[in-house]
């Protein structure tokens, strides 16, 4: 028999709180409204990475080793796929991205919800005559999760306080909102680096760079951020000057007492590092054109000298797209995460939307 | 045992007739073409709202009611989304409406039908090549059934009759067509009216309220042609001179000799009605710029003031997207229908599928 | 029990050549390469036409009959629906071709498969910043086969290789690459022919006419070459000297001393074949514009007369899309098979999906 934890009665906290006081709150102290009444722990809304305490990341990196263990034989993947066969989960992004947008699908597809979409600027079009608030009923209406992506700053938590408080409650993750959050991405991060380090001791002590626009990307403010939930976990920032790490995120490492450095020495980093987490140069936020060529970013590539330097156990990681940030040369090596780490997010991803509907535990005790 | 009442073997009346002598048969004469040969009463191709007598409306209700109230469990769901796991339907929808695009796909979807698409200019673009016969024909060869919606007016009923006179005939949902019919539409408004007076006695006696552009919308037209299958329920249409309601739909009322009003005063209306129907204005059909924004349209707007006059067993529906015409301070009303309206689309074209592929009796006999 | 033949460690022997090598092999000889290491003569890569020989054709004619017949009930299309529900499909159509994409995803949905798909210029546009192998790359973290169609020539080549020495091997379908290849289309042309003379003695000693663009339509040059894999059937091309069949088609022929001719007289081929094939004229690979319209085609049509010629046991095919090459007078002769032609290109396609996953024992097997 299915074990279903909160079935039909799954609500957020949400609804005890006005939109503008849960607006104003600090990130971390959003966690509690963001959870399934029901199932004290486990997110019902996603939206932020202050959502993850810990506790939660081990639980959803377990849960996604299970999902990832039951789907290699064909019982178990059809057992999988008969889990949510009775719910429908749209993806509404009004901001193309076809990567996110995939392993979503596919992370849907392994649970076996059947999804709606809206991906392209011309059928999203339809729903600009009405509000936001309208279009995101619609989709209530006749599906039973929505998974949105927006350019749209603070959009996704307004949407998800709205349905909360709605007579049809239905959960939203959060697939991206403007530079805001990409809750996901920073999930598959620690996911990637949990399983990296699983049988060799831990994420603990460990030494994670970061390299290439640590300024512009909401990648790394969010991983930052993360793994300041394991312990003694030091952090190396290493970029050109004018693209290093802002102040508020190193503000959090201090408040936390993390051991950090800024760097722009990326052989040298590499050498001392168990992952190193390469990203690319965002020049679509360049205030004018032609800021971010004015830029060398040059010395902050990854190469085959990198490769040789990087210790035998170490990671490289990075979110992709890649323009040449890696070198192509370094694709075969097993220490490049970065196709695993893509591959991870539809894992994670399936673990997350299991454990919002509250087939956590159905999955974790079935006999697959 | 799953009973199927006519599988493999449907087909319409339509193969009993010319194309032209069908075109040109009065609107209610073409019923019983499209009806299924082999269950009499039940549409085959559902083309035009016409085709609805009470009989059928109040079975499509009941059988609405069932899917819905049967989907509510986990088991429910699935048993629905086994029934027609082995057909396919094609979304062909060349005039792009999200609404009634994700709301028949939420419909196949909880049958189980499997689902191809076309919804955007750039793919249908492909077809412009061929003539609409061969495209169709296309589509048939790889589905069991196609839901369309076209700006063409005609074009329909005419694949519809092409269909059932190839050698693989399959039936076609109208989806909307032109400024012509967008029979599911209708069907949803009498099935939402149909729900709320449910344990209030039914819809006789009743006093229904149009308001807003009364003239272009082909929703208000066909939901006053099915009202007039129920006995006595009063129609009062209340609308800017320049946008009142047609000559023709009236000469169908005065035959019927149905009660009805013209007004302009909203608010009189609304403490009179049982419903009251909004819409917005179609100034895409206007002929010269600017024409819908030269009249005042300010009086003919459902708020606050509205709602204080509406009596308590009254509901406001609106078959969306809305601008203004409701004030969202309405929203959480409990008369305001327009939401729940939306959903019972999907649950009336779910109904709908489910009867023309013969398993309205399986549906109504099972045990969940 | 479900019987799989080589699940769970398919490969390709693509793991043994360089890619340059492969690239320079004649295309009869890269056939062993693409082959399923674990079921000798089972295509796990399908690239080119040349991959087919008359067993295999043959194997997957059987096959596709057996899908088609199994489908027929509600149960057997159940049962295929379960054989492949545990693996999805990406659709990767960077060159839109709504009919092969329709098709595809059908064969895909009798089997099981869930599919995703990009399919429009928007969407894939999205992969523009990053290297084709890295895109393919994501595709294959996510699903379990890749349908690819592109308009650059030898793509599903380099992209099959990529794929095959990764550690995350998959195989690719070759769903059109430019001028070059479209080895499905080739497959459900034969598949069409084999069914249309089954019961008549087989394809052996048939004649099969040509005609419209015989110069740049890759359909020609790739079902020229199969029916040399038949014995005795005599081929004919009819054309306006600037569209007729190229010179390297025929060196094929002559090579395997296949009887051919040359004609530009439809009326005249059309009395001595047992299938005449129609093509369009491909005016979009036109170098000047105009030139295409420039070249009298009025004689290269199928219509009443030609009807009237053809044998009684004759059929008439078409790759469709179609201008006006077959008068549409002809469409309810049952000699017009093309309306059969492509649902059998439904037929086929599901038959190489399952056979290349390994299931087409268990489906020839099989109780339905």
């Amino acid at each position: 028999m299915i074990i279903m934890e909160s079935e039909g009665n799954e609500m957020a906290r949400l609804t005890s709180i006005g939109f503008k006081d849960f607006q104003n709150l600090p990130l971390e102290d959003k966690r509690p409204y963001l959870e399934n009444w029901n199932l004290p722990g486990t997110p019902y809304h996603t939206l932020i990475a202050q959502q993850f305490d810990r506790a939660l990341l081990e639980r959803l990196a377990a849960l996604a080793n299970r999902i990832r263990f039951i789907n290699k034989s064909r019982e178990g993947a059809l057992y999988l796929k008969g889990l949510l066969a009775h719910k429908r989960a749209m993806l509404y992004f009004s901001q193309p991205s076809s990567r996110t947008f995939l392993s979503h699908l596919a992370a849907c597809q392994i649970l076996g919800l059947t999804t709606g979409s809206v991906r392209d600027a011309a059928t999203s079009s339809e729903f600009k005559g009405e509000s936001k608030e309208d279009s995101i009923r619609t989709f209530s209406s006749y599906f039973d999760m929505i998974i949105m992506r927006t350019p749209e700053k603070g959009l996704a938590e307004q949407m998800a306080w709205e349905l909360s408080n709605s007579d049809r409650p239905i959960p939203i993750i959060n697939a991206g909102s403007g530079k805001d959050q990409h809750p996901t991405q920073a999930l598959l991060d620690v996911y990637t680096l949990l399983r990296s380090f699983e049988t060799k001791g831990g994420l603990k002590n460990r030494t994670v760079t970061f390299c290439g626009d640590l300024l512009r990307g909401r990648t790394v403010r969010s991983l930052s951020y993360l793994l300041t939930n394991f312990e003694n976990v030091r952090q190396v920032f290493v970029a050109p000057k004018e693209l290093q790490v802002p102040e508020d995120v190193l503000d959090i490492l201090k408040a936390k007492g993390v051991s950090y450095a800024l760097s722009d020495n990326l052989r040298e980093a590499t050498s001392l590092s168990d992952a190193v987490y390469m990203t690319r140069i965002q020049d679509e936020w360049d205030k004018d054109k032609g800021e971010s060529a004015r830029i060398d970013t040059s010395k902050f590539k990854f190469g085959a000298e990198e490769l040789k330097l990087l210790p035998k156990d170490g990671v490289i990681m990075h979110p992709l797209p890649r323009r040449d940030e890696i070198a192509t040369c370094c694709d075969h090596d097993p220490r490049a995460m970065y196709w695993r780490q893509m591959r991870n997010g539809m894992w994670i991803r399936a673990a997350l939307i299991a454990a919002t509907f509250g087939y956590e535990r159905e999955i974790l005790g079935c006999g697959y």
